[in-house]
């Protein structure tokens, strides 16, 4: 049977979700992330916590996620209130064998970062497709105030990175969540340092922060396209 | 004759402010800093313009400073319209002998700092109170996102630092230009190593940018209260 690739990766994706689950333990405050892969954790906690006596309490990324979690009954917080979280559960756009990572296509590096550094441990969940030997085919993305700009973007350039603005499916500059720009950096060769290169992005007065998500990982749990997952401790 | 302090304040600050015009030159684009002593240079400045043949364009870092200069008849551009700047004129809360400041004592460090990134220099106008012999008598500002502020402050205090949310008048929490929160931080003892308090700091998600303004002022205006400059090249 030939199952398109696209529903190959949502089985890899499903899997992944699925299996975070068991990390889950009564009590917890827990941090969800946003995307395809974090919605299908979201998912299968509703489940988890629909057919067993597991009670937790969570808060959420975005609005996607918020809206998921809240029609699946559970029980969310306001992130203003409270200072620190057991676990949060998020995706990736990619992931090196060092575990670091680029994450920001949906839009919510920010907000998934501050959330990520609030935890006691970040588990990731990823399909396959997303590992990678080094970082860099997907694009860097790049928080950037709406003051300036033009500036801060030229800025970008004259460290040498390539990047432009992210646009809606309108055609307008995307707005984050948080009210600002997103640059998305694209690059020819791997990035060989991100620590270097997120360092160097960040010293430009305007730039909020970096799609690079570096020494956060925890454990990262990896799905293939024939329902099985590995471990990445 | 006994001058009131604050007075002989004023008298220091418009002299700075009055020494600086003296370095704009015809067809410059500046960028206009913001507080009291911005202000006595951007008086001075209308009154050059006015009184020569003087021709420059501006920006500025805040509505109270582009309203008094456009105003007076100096000619405005939208920042982001421009990449770069032939030079900006700003004041300062705190400096020290190897020029590194404390800013955003007015709330608009962060628009400061990207138009002083953006310049070819930065000028710096202050009265002879603002020179000390380490940083840290005047609060540190720090601009934080209001998205999970709390957990955002608790960080910074796990860092070692004593801060507080900054309030306007009305006890409410104090709103930047860019719609974040402002944590004044405040210490016993001075700032040794400016540099990795702000890169501590900045480590933190959550964290957009702190009053720190290290390695960019160029020259430094001093003003005094019997109406004389010294100036540090």
């Amino acid at each position: 049977m030939n199952i398109p690739k696209h529903q190959q990766n949502d089985i890899a994706k499903q899997a992944a979700g699925k299996a975070a689950v068991n990390y889950i333990q009564d009590g917890m405050l827990i941090g969800l992330g946003t995307g395809s892969t974090a919605s299908y954790f979201i998912d299968a906690l509703i489940e988890r916590c629909h057919t067993t006596t597991l009670k937790i309490h969570a808060v959420a990324t975005s609005e996607r996620s918020y809206q998921q979690a809240k029609s699946g009954g559970i029980s969310l917080y306001d992130i203003n209130q409270i200072t620190q979280l057991d676990m949060t559960i998020d995706g990736a756009d990619e992931i090196d064998r060092k575990k670091q990572m680029i994450k920001g296509g949906g839009g919510a590096l920010l907000r998934e970062k501050i959330v990520a550094y609030m935890s006691q441990e970040m588990v990731v969940i990823v399909d396959d497709t997303k590992l990678v030997e080094y970082l860099g085919c997907f694009p860097l993305p790049v928080e950037i105030l709406p003051f300036a700009y033009q500036s801060t973007l030229n800025q970008i350039h004259l460290l040498g990175f390539q990047g432009r603005l992210r646009q809606d499916a309108q055609g307008q500059l995307y707005v984050t969540d948080n009210g600002n720009y997103i640059v998305d950096i694209v690059t020819k060769h791997p990035f060989q340092n991100p620590q270097q290169d997120h360092a160097l992005l960040k010293s430009i007065p305007g730039v909020i922060e970096t799609g690079f998500f570096l020494n956060m990982a925890g454990r990262v749990i990896v799905g293939h396209n024939d329902g099985s997952i590995d471990i990445i401790e």
